[in-house]
């Protein structure tokens, strides 16, 4: 399959099955949409999973690492060795989102797809790496259209291997330092909105530092040209291959209808990208949280989404996904297990 | 045990343990402070339970049900026999309460503190009727001292039972038809704020039901003196039975010092009478969702404390409880569970 092929093949959700749903949620022992944004987050799965009665089932996280060449500009505080060590991490099971995927009763699934250092003798990693991290941006293209497609693709299969393996929730968790500028990079590009209001202080920049990881953006947006590039070209330029990984990972649930949860900025802008390459995939999108990272809210804008969880975090490895999968299971065991008035007995209103 | 001996036994929680778990907290691999509210979270249950390793264990949502006389003055657009209905609907299992319980892995503890039909036949309710339903607060005080004591200490007891079955994580919710306006009118005396700043539409009034609540709410303020009663007094004179046993469940958790989370409006009201009674049990409340009862805004702002969730829900029965105790269960997990960076071999900041 192609990255065309896969685009191609994805088809727009139908509002009749969230129609059908917002009925029944109207019937159910409560006084009208007084769960308000919980049942909002039903209707929705509804719509994707085409029935009244949506079901979670199996769920997983799916983390994509990837390193990045424009960390030579000095745009994080932390070394880029830290990206394969939290990988190890992850492996170790020490991490952040180690515990909130179990909290939430979700495998973690983790895929190398640009780690600069060598870790193929790693366990329980899915070993899928493109290249040892992207080019320098600033400088030129991070990926060559290929090297985009093939991590694309990957994150697709992911996607695939992961619905075929029993599961109907899927959510997006990245690990590479260097990735907040990137996905800054990808916004302001995608969205036009200006580089100041996209750029945040990533790991925790100080004021200087934000600059120079702005005027690090303004450089890679104008040596790339990218207001000349389609959304594909885009995504090469100045994208990373975790980021285009996790954008193939929204194809791949799109086109096998299956919800995903986009976790915080850097998943918010594959996500972007996704959609720019394919517009029907939106629907299928579910944001997870509301990030500080201040480019945030505007990918949330520009998908026109509203996230779950507003908790002023700013991690990411799926970690907002993960604790938004809560509330979406509550979501649709609500409208598919809770009684209506008549099944009840339970009188209505002005009865 | 009486009442007096109930609060004069509450102790107030140690900072010391709260010190230590962000000493913990800033030492783990993620960015310092990165999982923002989260990390808040579960410092305050690492200081109830005075480790910087908090575990939640088995849960509970302790439902307490009672009906209100202020009914007869057409305060909302259900009829007083869908307060025992919808308790049977809890015991089938139809209610959103309990999809959302069974998705948070929480047990469900219903009790009877005040509904006006006998259900004495029902089982898996806890039969601790105190009386069938309140006298209405609009013509006298809603109960006597005597009987808002007795469910107090119900309330106090269902903690206690909960506890002792291994609970670590409580959290409350409430089922009774007229029950945000003996929560409005709780808001109001408690508060000083202005009646109409603290009552809303409850299960769906529209805006001249609004205006006929504020003004049984203001006679009902009147007629009681409520200003010259101290906080038991208050909570007799216009509170309600199931209102009285979740302020006894807070009392109850806070003297066996476990975290206890507040509900939306009419928990959030019992959570402020069990403060004003004893301030020290303050310090073992969570609230978990802001409501879009107006009043909600106003209890949490007197109570000082911040909700988990923000969701637009106004439904009650225990919902926003059991949707944050996901959220809550991650936060301990995380704090308990993660590697310190000397742990992982993760490089930190300028490394």
């Amino acid at each position: 399959m192609t990255l065309d092929d896969l685009i191609a093949s994805i088809e727009s959700t139908d509002p009749v099955h969230e129609t059908s749903a917002w009925e029944h949620l109207d019937s159910l022992t409560k006084p009208p949409r007084s769960l308000g944004r919980l049942e909002a987050v039903a209707a929705r799965v509804a719509r994707i999973q085409m029935t009244t009665r949506p079901d979670v089932g199996k769920k997983a996280i799916i983390l994509a690492a990837g390193d990045h060449g424009v960390v030579a500009e000095g745009v994080s505080p932390y070394p880029q060795d830290v990206t394969w060590q939290m990988v190890a991490n992850f492996v170790a099971g020490g991490a952040a989102i180690n515990q909130l995927a179990a909290a939430a009763g979700a495998e973690l699934l983790l895929y190398d797809v640009g780690v600069a250092r060598d870790i193929s003798a790693m366990k329980d990693v899915r070993h899928r790496k493109v290249a040892p991290g992207t080019a320098n941006m600033a400088a030129g293209p991070a990926m060559t259209l290929e090297q985009m497609e093939r991590a694309v693709l990957i994150g697709a299969d992911a996607a695939f291997e992961a619905i075929d393996a029993g599961c109907r929730l899927l959510g997006t968790g990245e690990m590479g330092i260097g990735n907040t500028t990137a996905a800054a990079a990808l916004t302001a590009a995608y969205t036009g909105e200006p580089v100041e209001s996209v750029v945040g202080a990533g790991t925790g920049l100080d004021a200087d530092g934000v600059a120079r990881k702005a005027e690090v953006v303004r450089r890679a947006l104008a040596v790339n040209s990218v207001s000349g590039l389609d959304a594909g070209g885009v995504l090469a330029a100045v994208g990373g291959l975790e980021i285009a990984a996790l954008a193939g990972v929204f194809l791949g649930a799109a086109l096998r209808q299956t919800c995903c949860v986009a976790d915080g900025f850097i998943s918010g802008a594959a996500a972007l990208a996704a959609v720019r390459m394919c517009p029907d995939a939106a629907d299928y999108i579910l944001p997870s949280h509301l990030s500080l990272e201040p480019g945030h809210r505007v990918v949330l804008d520009a998908l026109g989404l509203e996230p779950v969880l507003q908790l002023d975090m700013r991690l990411g490895e799926g970690t907002g996904a993960a604790l938004a999968f809560g509330i979406i299971e509550g979501a649709c065991r609500m409208l598919s297990g809770m009684a209506t008035f008549a099944e009840a007995g339970v009188s209505g209103q002005g009865d």
